[in-house]
Formats: structure tokens, C-alpha cells, sequence
């Protein structure tokens, strides 16, 4: 089995990228699974064009991709991508879309077809902090799922897609007063059970277990 | 014109629900648009029964739906709605579904057909904090908005709907600490700006600015 | 019986001070205290000076100073005032004084000698939250509290003295995402419950309820 | 030079206290400082026996105790402890007083004689977050602290002593939403900062740089 795994270079003045850090950290195999790791610009399109090149020459079984959310306490799979960008900030090559589609030809959403409540509930197994995440923002993280997931749906059948969000790690805080942070070493553990995860349910229905929101 | 604006009745052991109070402080007229209150339970499908019922019967040209989002700090014009239900706490009768389509034959999702940035603006302008979101979780709330954009596609083809969350009062809070809360007439304050920005823009595209979230 | 409410003029960029406001909304006469309404400047020292003058001359039985402490959800009454200056920012005078004392002939910090716990519980029952305080910070509100208190020791033994925190208001926190706000009238209403419990506890103990912090 | 570093049990129904952890993980000579780790009870006074019977053993140059603040995002040394004991919960022996003097005989608080200004600096470049606190609660850690102070006061001249709070472990708050976490390994590492700090400022004045709070 191999799995894909994409992350984000730093973007809004960061001079790292969690995401990315982590995913170097990784083990080149988990339970089983090959894991292929792949470097995306922060750029609208031009993320997904890298994603889509890598898959379409590896062929995994699994996307997982991986970005920063800086201010989360916890390691975040996103339950749903929508089919919307709109740019608080600049991406890395200054585009701003504001309330325009991905994709012309695409369903409002998709749904993560990874196993986001067995992800949640192995990360926490591994002691970290973790929960399903409803939205995945409207810049590129969004976009980087919705693009996964009609990626797999038109090009890739079979092939599972989604997308987790990783906090700020310390050093990133230390002059941000009352900002969450994670270590490296804590994210790449929980990363990797998010990853077994996604191996043992390959062929399975996801847990039915509590994790929604009331708003 | 007519506007449809449907309240929720209190849940989660709170004795009173801000959202539907500061409904009932709304004038009956706003931006010469009639305002037609609605009571609706807190439970499942029969929100949604509730809602259609009187919409049938009053045929408005616009649909707004508030609850309660307690730990929010601001008005919340929601930007779209997701086709599950996930409950992480039973409804107003004991339903308690998880991971579950809201309707078999719907998409993924509904965009509201509301102008939130222009609500966001004009609630702002009243004085009173605001913000879109991306998220209006995976309870009822968010139930009862992918209803009305259902109904309004399926059976009110023109009619525009949307959602609009509402942070705690004071008195709810006064023993949970450190949770934000709005008066209610500031809460039926800034939905008055809200409803006259629905009216000013009911046909016209909505603003572009900036208004998105990076996660 | 009479009771001096100092409260500061808008500082560090806002162009109102919630604390002021409210004061200016209060009674003139709280169960049966005659209120006497002060402004002071949002200087060190100076600030001090102008409540010295005032309080010499009008001989009140009990001081309440009022403060605006941004970012808290509450109404707080203050346990402590502690001898030393550390500001953050300049005062309206551009004084910034960085661990200096207050009185070099004071002790290290005074405590209220208003009724805390109960002014507490008398502004919950009013349906504001409200909590006891344990740091008035370092800027000019630490240094008003200290001083009242100071004076008093020196200078008008018998007269109690104390400072109450109040949040911002919702105008203020209109372009600062996710800061917590309480309407002007609530924060009259709270103060005026604080108001009643200092008349009330004047020649008795304050309430030995719960209402200290671990950290 | 030998420093004694002593951290609490674990209380308030966690199994850990990450205080205690992260001070079994530092070396047993920090820059040139011998290091002698001691275990406190989380109960009044029996934790302040215990200090001083250790104390009075070994004779230390310098103080740190060191205790847990769930909630906080960073190290944070204390500038103050007040002569007041408040419990919010009861200690480990279910003693719970409410606004008790700690020391019939002490003065109303005793600022840390420690260099906090400089800890903090030293702690940050570690890359661990780190801030001054004006509040160390009423708790056991504002016990403990104003102990050792009036300890160091009364028995054991020219001794600086102070307290640093530290934030919750990652498996602490895996059941515990949105509540920041730091690793031991990082805890580890800020409070070898602060020891540094400690060392190095031992007979020198703290830095006069920027460190307070408006409230």
C-alpha cells in the first residue's frame, strides 16, 4: 500500500511550516504502507497541479494531506472541503481570490473519504490531543482538500483523500502571547497514528462515535 | 416583501435560547420588509416540518434561521451548511444520529443564498460584532439550514435562505466563566442590520470582501 | 453616607473608556449612599493626585475606583494592589515606568478592604458575571487601587477603598476579532449591584464563599 | 552554588503533575549550579515543612519552586505572592481555606527575588514560550511561594527564592478541549533557561526590560 502525503511550505510570514517539518519526521513506512512525502506550494492551483503530478505518477492508495492552523490545540482531520476560495491573506505568489469557485464543474463539497473518526481516535491513543475538525477554512487547506477529493473522484477511483490540520509548534509562539502550540516530535506521533489509522480502516466503514459540534 | 425568521427553542439544559428572544424583540417591519417570527423545536426533520408548514402557508421572499452558538463572541452569518447530521448531544427528543445524511438525495452542501458579507457589514455598522462563518457545526443548526436551502431549491424556487448564529446573553453565563456573551438588544440589534442588508441586497450579488478564514 | 467613584478617560488608542461611561449612567444615589462621580486621567501619579484632591475634600465614607481591563469576560472586583509600576505601554502622558514602586515608604501590596465576595455575588444576582481577581496588572490601574488604598491608610483612616475591572464594549471590539464585550447598561447594572453590597457590608465582614484560583 | 528545585505532586484529580516530570528530567548540574530536586506535597503548610526542613539541610543559594498552572500557554515566572490562602478545590489533604493569612506575622505579599525579567529572556531563547505572571493564584503555588520567601526572610538571609508555573503535558488534556499543552522535553528545556538565568543574574540587578500587563 503506499500513501501520499502532502504538505504545505511556510506561508503568512513563517519562516517554517509545521505541516511540512512534521512530514519530514515521518517514517518512510507505517504499518505497512509506503509513505511518500511531497513538499506543495502555498499557491492556489499550483498546489494541486504538484499534488495531482505526484499521484497520477505514483499511484498511491491514499492522499493525506497537511497544513498549518495556527491557533488550534489539537491535530484536526477535516470532515468536509468546500468548493470555495476566499483569501483572508495573499498566497505565496499574491493571489487573493475572494468568494470564487475551485472548480467550475465540481459539487458544492466533498466529504473526506478518510476514516476521520478512527484517525481522531488512534491520534489520542498515541496521547495526543485531537478532534474532527467541521471546517477547513477558506484558503488553500480548503482548496488542497476540495482538489484531493475531485482529483481521486475523476482521475483516481478507488483512492481515498483527505485533509488534517497540525497546530504552531513552540518556537513559532514564543513572541505570540497565548497561542497553542504542539512539539515537532508530538505531531509526527500523532501523524503517524492518524496514518495507521487510515491503513486499518482502508476497507472499512469509519467508527460511528461521537465528534460532531453544535455549531 | 416577506421574511421568514425562525427562532429555536432553548436546548442543552439552558432555560432560555437568545436567538429566539431577540426574534421576539424585532420589529414586525424592518427596511419596509414584513418579518414573520417562527418557534421551532430543537429537534431534527421536525425543525425542518415546522419551518416548511409555515413557509407553505406565508410564501416569503427570504428565509432567515438563528440559534444559539454559545462560546462565539459575534454575529455569525453562516456561509454554508453540510448534508450530515452528527450529534455530539441528544436534541429536544432524544435523537442523537451520527454521520448521517440529512436528505438521500441531496448534495453535499448549500451555499447560503443570503448576502453574509454585506450582513457582516451592516450588522458591524450597528455597533455590534460580527463575522462570517464557515461552520455551523453538525447539530441542528446546521440541520435546519441545509433544510431551508433544500426547500427553498426544491418547492420555493426564488425564495433566497439562510442561517445566523447568536452568542450567549449575559444571564446564561453569569456561572460559566469566561465565556463571551451579548446583550439581547444588542443581539436583535444587529439582526435588524442584518435583515435590512438581506432586503437592500435581495437582488443583487453580495460584496466582495474580504471575509474568509485561513483554517 | 457617600462613596467617591474615580473611573480613567480612554487610553492606549480607544477612544472611549467603558469604565467612565458607566459610571456616567449610575445613580446619583445607590441604596441609599450618595455617589460622587470622578474622572481621572489615565496617568500615573496624576491619576492618584486628582483622586487625593477629590477625596479630601468631599470626606467619603468609601472609594471605588473603575478601570477597563480588555480581554476579560466579567465584571471583577480586584483582591490586591501590589507596589510596583511595570508598564506595558506609555500612560496618556507617555510615562513608562518599568518595575519601579509606587510609595517607597508603602508595603509590598495592600489588599481591598471593599467586601469582594460579596460585591461578587450581588452582581450575579443582577445577571452580570462577575468574578473575584487576583492581579490588577501593572499599569495604571494596579496604581490607582494602591494608591486609594495608600490614602486612606495615611490619610483617611476608616474610609474603604478598592477597584473594580470592567470589559470592553461591543463598539470597541467591532474590528478585534474574538474579544469578549459587555453592553454599557449591563456594566451600570453590575456596578450598581457592587454599589449596594459595599452600602450593605459596610461595618460587616465580606462573605466567606468560594472564590479564589489555583494559578 | 547549589539550588534547590522543588515541585508538586500531582492534585486535582490528574494522575501527573508535569512540575514534578519535567523536573526529574533536568540535569543534575546546570551552568556550574548543583541542582537538588525535591519532591512538596500539594497541602498547605505541610508543603512549606517540608521545603524548609530540606532547605535548612542543604543550604541553597537560590530557591525555584515549581508547580503546575492548567490553562497557561508558557512558562511563567512570578513576580508576587500574597499573604492570602483561597482554594478553589481542596489540597490533597481535602483542607480548604478561604481568605486565611498564610504568615500571622508576614507582610502583606513579598515580590520574587529572583531575576524574572531575565528568565523570562532566557527561557524564550530556548525557543520554549515564556511571560511574566502578576498572579500565582491563591492556591497551594501562592502558598508555597510567599513560604519560601518568608522562609528565605526569616532564616536563611541573602537566599533569593521565587516560583515559575508551568502549563499542562500534551496526555493531560487529550479528554480536555482547547486547553493548551506543552511537551516535558520543552518544559525540560525553558525551566534549564530559566536555572541558567538564575545563575547568571545571581548577583547582579534583573533586566529592565518590557514585562507587565495592563491588567
Amino acid at each position: 500500500m503506499k500513501i501520499l502525503v502532502a504538505a504545505f511550505d511556510p506561508f503568512g510570514g513563517e519562516k517554517i511550516n509545521p505541516a511540512l517539518e512534521a512530514v519530514k519526521l515521518l517514517d518512510n513506512e507505517i504499518a505497512g504502507a509506503e509513505i511518500i512525502k511531497l513538499e506543495i506550494p502555498t499557491v492556489f492551483h499550483k498546489s494541486a497541479d504538484t499534488m495531482r503530478e505526484k499521484a497520477l505518477e505514483v499511484k498511491p492508495d491514499m492522499i493525506l494531506c497537511v497544513g498549518q492552523a495556527g491557533g488550534r490545540f489539537a491535530l484536526t482531520p477535516e470532515r468536509v472541503a468546500i468548493n470555495q476560495d476566499d483569501a483572508r491573506i495573499e498566497d505565496n505568489e499574491g493571489n487573493q481570490p475572494i468568494d470564487v469557485p475551485i472548480q467550475e464543474d465540481g459539487p458544492p463539497a466533498y466529504f473526506s473519504t478518510l476514516p476521520i473518526k478512527a484517525m481522531v481516535e488512534k491520534i489520542k491513543e498515541t496521547g495526543v490531543p485531537s478532534a474532527v475538525s467541521n471546517t477547513a477554512g477558506t484558503f488553500v487547506c480548503n482548496h488542497i482538500m476540495y482538489q484531493a477529493l475531485y482529483l481521486t473522484e475523476k482521475e483516481l477511483p478507488g483512492v481515498r483523500a483527505g485533509f488534517i490540520h497540525v497546530p504552531y509548534i513552540p518556537e513559532q509562539v514564543v513572541d505570540k502571547p497565548n497561542q497553542p502550540a504542539m512539539s515537532l516530535e508530538d505531531i509526527a506521533k500523532g501523524l503517524t497514528g492518524a496514518l495507521e489509522a487510515m491503513v486499518e480502516y482502508r476497507d472499512k466503514d469509519d467508527l460511528k462515535v461521537i465528534g460532531g459540534e453544535t455549531h
